[in-house]
């Protein structure tokens, strides 16, 4: 990601909306995990999606005592975020376990490994403490035991979760480039494309990591 | 809950069915916190109950902890009482974002208020560390807050949750009384009543800090 990193460095928005939009992206991968939990068909799967929560969580509340150590209110800086990502949230919901656990893996990896990236264009000091805050990814790990304990042996379910990645990753990356200060460059287009050709391409290693096609 | 916990700690079942209990009794509340962060009017009334989200997954994490130090399968332990647990859950969800935010802070005040009391019939170290996680309650703070903006000024709303908290108790009172070891005890009955009081009036004090009627 070193590339991505300096690419993506130079679009990043100014600390406020980055961390506004980070806490409020958090909140909503929060949600679908609770949902997954809701409807997870062992405990077994309920109990990881409460590991993962539990590691979305600490991301939230470590951004809002960013904001507040600035004196913003977390409110306030996540609001004008808010209609995007809901949106988002609404499109990509998913319908059953299967595609909500998905979901949680593709969306989470996808916009954690942006905002990370991104990352690299905050002040010094706390562009380094997002950056450590973001590096950790045992909940992902969770994720992928979870989802291959029941795509292993079965192929229907394989195939189909292989199109709503595909569905996902579309809509995904719509609300990442939302994130980027493009406004104000005229070569903003082909600034985006490597960095999203990168960031497409951990998305297919996460697909490849659930024996998918991308 | 000084006389409650003496009284509590005969009746606590095993440190496994302690903790198993308390495991998937935390996943049951992450899960409603969840669902009234899905339907939060407002980015501040999402944010709060993500960080109480935060509070209990930290609690599920450190008993998950205790059951693998002692090794013992985190998802052997909880099964057994995911039934009762889950049926507790449907008959207490509520309707809307206030029942469902009422819910979260009755039914968690009440059942960690319970588990705290509880816990002083484990064993030495385990007593104490379990007590000590129990006994932090920033999340209760927030979700009072959260319902007193909603409900000063609102007498109609004050009234429905009043009724719905009515509600909740009796359902919170079985699933909790389901917790106590009372098959070998004759005298379980004359036992159970003066506990219920303590946790009676700490529900009444809980609806008293909403301006409430018991």
């Amino acid at each position: 990601m070193e590339a991505t990193r300096v690419e993506l460095a130079e679009l990043a928005p100014d600390a406020q909306a980055y961390l506004g939009q980070l806490a409020y992206l958090t909140l909503v991968l929060f949600e679908n995990l609770g949902r997954g939990a809701a409807v997870a068909p062992t405990v077994s799967g309920k109990s990881r999606l409460g590991r993962v929560a539990a590691e979305v969580l600490e991301i939230h509340e470590a951004v809002l005592a960013e904001l507040e150590s600035r004196r913003i209110d977390p409110t306030e800086a996540m609001e004008p975020y808010r209609a995007v990502l809901d949106d988002f949230q609404r499109r990509t919901e998913g319908d059953d376990w299967h595609e909500i656990l998905i979901t949680c893996y593709l969306t989470s990896g996808f916009l954690l490994d942006f905002f990370a990236g991104l990352a690299a264009g905050l002040p010094g000091g706390l562009s380094d403490r997002i950056s450590a805050l973001l590096s950790d990814d045992d909940a992902e790990d969770l994720l992928v035991e979870e989802l291959r304990e029941s795509i292993d042996g079965n192929p229907r379910l394989a195939s189909r979760l292989a199109m709503w990645g595909r569905r996902l990753v579309g809509d995904t990356m719509l609300v990442a480039r939302s994130a980027l200060r493009l406004e104000d460059r005229a070569d903003g287009e082909e600034r985006i494309e490597p960095i999203f050709t990168e960031l497409i391409a951990a998305h297919t290693r996460r697909m490849d990591a659930l024996g998918l096609t991308a």
